[in-house]
């Protein structure tokens, strides 16, 4: 699985603790794969998927994946992401970072997150051995930077906008040489983020889902999933991908904005304060990327509203789940798109996930 | 799955919707059912398990059971119960007593909790459709209430003990009719939790563990691994269960404290404030049947100061593991025995449900 760095300046790198980015500045990505299909038997959690000999899950994994796939009606299932060790979905990434970090001798690493990687890393990297540092942005909670503490990890708050977390975060990594465990730069979080879509695969019967909702932010969700179904298609296991609606607040959507006026790539917006924090990415790194995913799968870009946000969450309360406020957004598409009569949603299995508990962060 | 409730009076009683005691008085049982086993493949959830082809599970069910089985050394396993749809083990008796109330055409049901039962029977009630009321007491935090509320149930706080808000849930049974969706008296709350065991047997590979290590407050988890266990050995399939070894807080025991002084029931003790307040039980209404249970296993009580459930708490978040101060319990008494040397954990594998999550609430 480990397998070398591409860039699209066509430099290729051997995966070392110290390389988060291309010589020349860009980033780096990973040629599709293998899939592993059928997947291992012997194994529940979502390391049944991948062809992991070279990494040393087996010291890392908490049970990650295996996530219940629950039928709403006809066509719409929902996949509850949150019911992972440490409620999110960024288990199935946080893990493979952590595990090649271990793999690579690193003996230490960065992380920078204000949600969910943050804790998901700081936990993996404890049950690794692995010393973390975790970038916050300033306002981070009090009970979230006791739980990464409570991890080991050290916190480094930091004054300024998400930006400048990420920024300074890998500032600490060009002067120490740490492991940069990023959910955005490091493309091995996708390897992870990818079991989602072999999971819905198997846990549909070898049926491909008509459509994805997907929720966008740094779109670790988006590119994991198309991926996972790009291999199944690159093996010949399935004739087409499903398409992905990725969508992202109307209060910060620098993505839906590029998809509506035809742009290769996102500009950078101000994000207004909005109830999906977990997706409000004002610049996101992999916009391009997203963008070609998005178009590769025939799919498209929405937009939600705080009403239907809020909506949203409370109707999937009153359904027994309980989902942080960003955790709700893509159901707040499915809800928008099928009132509206679109045909995004037609035509099959549609599947939204819950990628984070209402524990975490309640309206 | 639906058979007849029983007595130790003799008397028997085909479950209804408002059938929660027996007219004697006494706490319902139910006899050991026949184990299904091999288990159905066609299920992830801990409903393969089960012969419920009279219960309306699906329309209830949020996936819950299939928790990860993590190793953390040659002997020792911990059972993620908080990697579950409202983040405890709750959920797999709350899922059966809900599906049971539906199945008794129960428009409504009534529970009592200052916990995770509370949230559970909330969160399937809403999915199931069916009206709930819940009773907490006095203090029960605002983060908890708001989820109960989210969910639909009408909440009634309860000034008073723990057994005072019980009290007021059962006069309202009474006045009202509902299903009392009790984890305490309702026997079928051990059918769910049963499949506890039966889960730890499949996962590893048909192995019996030496010794499971388990928090008892009211019991539910003792009382719902032994049966399966117990299923099990009436089967033929195992030849001996696995010893239990039950665990209290030093500052509420009335369990271990009868167990100790060989009597067949505990005396309610007055609790002192333990940061293991999820199993701050002063009377347990199945004590005797709890120190059966432990007794036929051959198994022990144990108690764990509050400095001791600290520190497990601070080991298992430095192994990445973030639990509710209530959910280290278990692993507390498997480090202080390990320590004395104690015969209770050696012999083969031990066993120790991680069962609340950390998002829930920190020391």
């Amino acid at each position: 699985m480990i397998v070398p760095y591409e860039c699209r300046c066509g430099s290729s790198y051997a995966p070392t603790a110290d390389r988060w980015r291309c010589d020349c500045g860009g980033l780096l990505d990973l040629p599709l794969g293998a899939v592993r299909w059928p997947p291992r038997t012997d194994v529940r959690s979502m390391w049944r998927y991948l062809d992991a000999g070279d990494l040393p899950w087996r010291d890392v994994t908490l049970g990650e994946g295996d996530t219940p796939l629950v039928r709403e009606d006809r066509e719409l299932y929902l996949k509850v992401e949150f019911a992972s060790p440490t409620g999110s979905f960024k288990d199935r990434g946080a893990v493979v970072l952590v595990a090649l970090a271990r793999a690579l001798n690193a003996s230490r690493l960065v992380a920078d997150s204000s949600g969910n990687a943050g804790t998901a890393v700081a936990a993996y990297a404890a049950r690794a051995g692995v010393a973390a540092e975790i970038f916050v942005p300033a306002g981070t909670s009090e009970k979230k930077l006791q739980q990464i503490r409570g991890h080991g990890a050290r916190v480094t708050v930091v004054e300024g906008s998400r930006e400048d977390t990420a920024a300074a975060a890998a500032a600490r990594v060009e002067e120490s040489g740490a492991f940069y465990a990023s959910h955005v730069y490091n493309p091995y979080f996708h390897e992870g983020t990818k079991t989602y879509a072999l999971e819905i695969f198997e846990q549909l019967g070898g049926a491909v889902p008509a459509t994805l909702v997907l929720p966008a932010g740094n779109g670790t969700l988006v590119l994991g999933a198309h991926r996972g179904f790009a291999e199944l298609r690159a093996a010949g296991l399935i004739d087409r991908i499903p398409r992905i609606v990725a969508v992202q607040s109307e209060l910060c959507a620098p993505l839906a904005e590029a998809w509506t006026a035809g742009r290769d790539e996102p500009e950078p917006v101000r994000p207004g304060h909005t109830l999906a924090e977990g997706i409000a990415i004002a610049d996101p790194a992999r916009g391009s990327r997203i963008l070609v995913a998005v178009e590769d799968s025939h799919g498209a870009f929405v937009t939600v509203g705080e009403d239907e946000i809020a909506e949203a969450h409370a109707a999937l309360a009153a359904r027994g789940l309980w989902v942080e406020p960003t955790g709700s957004v893509s159901y707040a598409a499915v809800r928008r798109l099928r009132a509206e009569g679109s045909s995004l949603v037609i035509g099959g299995p549609i599947v939204a996930p819950l990628c984070g508990s209402g524990l975490k962060a309640s309206l």
